[in-house]
């Protein structure tokens, strides 16, 4: 039985919409999400658990309330659980995260950026 | 305060060693490693908790009792708990891993592969 990965370029070939995660796999109880951003998202935090960003294309920064990370292709950040962040990029990039599977996109609030019924591609 | 993310090719450019996996980043009780590889590993399978492979540069082969899989730069593949696996590469490649951070890389096994205490780089 021949087994396919996932290909990251072919899951961002797939979708143009931004700030709406798509899970391409899971690893226990976290999930493995491809996410387009541009522009600002909403400061929130995931109280319980830590959140992996890596920018598989483009830049972005991540504003935190005492500073900010700004980080390019092929590099990862690890918000710690609890931490207030906003999430930036000045033109499309492409992000791999990976996050527990209960977390919501938006953390402790809800609001216009919610996304409760994550797609799979 | 100007946090800085990781930067995986900065990572790989600091070691040579062949199946000895660096910690870069922990997400809750999980562990991001960087790791090359060349050759065959061992067969294993780790009980308790599947494991990411992600192909920073390069491709690896992953077999299977029942098959495998072939993976290129910027493919990832999540081989579920149980799953008996023997990671494979011809020439060196540079692997990143997501697993638990109680799993030991060989598995239920012991062997000439076994590395218990993991260096962070």
């Amino acid at each position: 039985m021949i087994l396919k990965g996932i290909n990251f370029d072919d899951k961002f070939a797939h979708f143009d919409e931004c700030w709406s995660p798509k899970c391409v796999a899971r690893l226990d109880n976290y999930l493995v999400k491809v996410l387009k951003i541009k522009g600002y998202f909403s400061w929130h935090s995931h109280k319980e658990c830590d959140e992996i960003f890596i920018v598989h294309k483009g830049k972005m920064r991540i504003d935190f309330r005492d500073g900010f990370v700004e980080l390019n292709n092929g590099e990862l950040f690890v918000v710690p659980k609890g931490k207030e962040h906003k999430p930036f990029s000045e033109e499309v990039s492409e992000i791999i995260l990976l996050e527990r599977e209960d977390v919501l996109n938006t953390g402790d609030v809800t609001n216009e950026f919610t996304k409760e019924n994550l797609d799979w591609i």
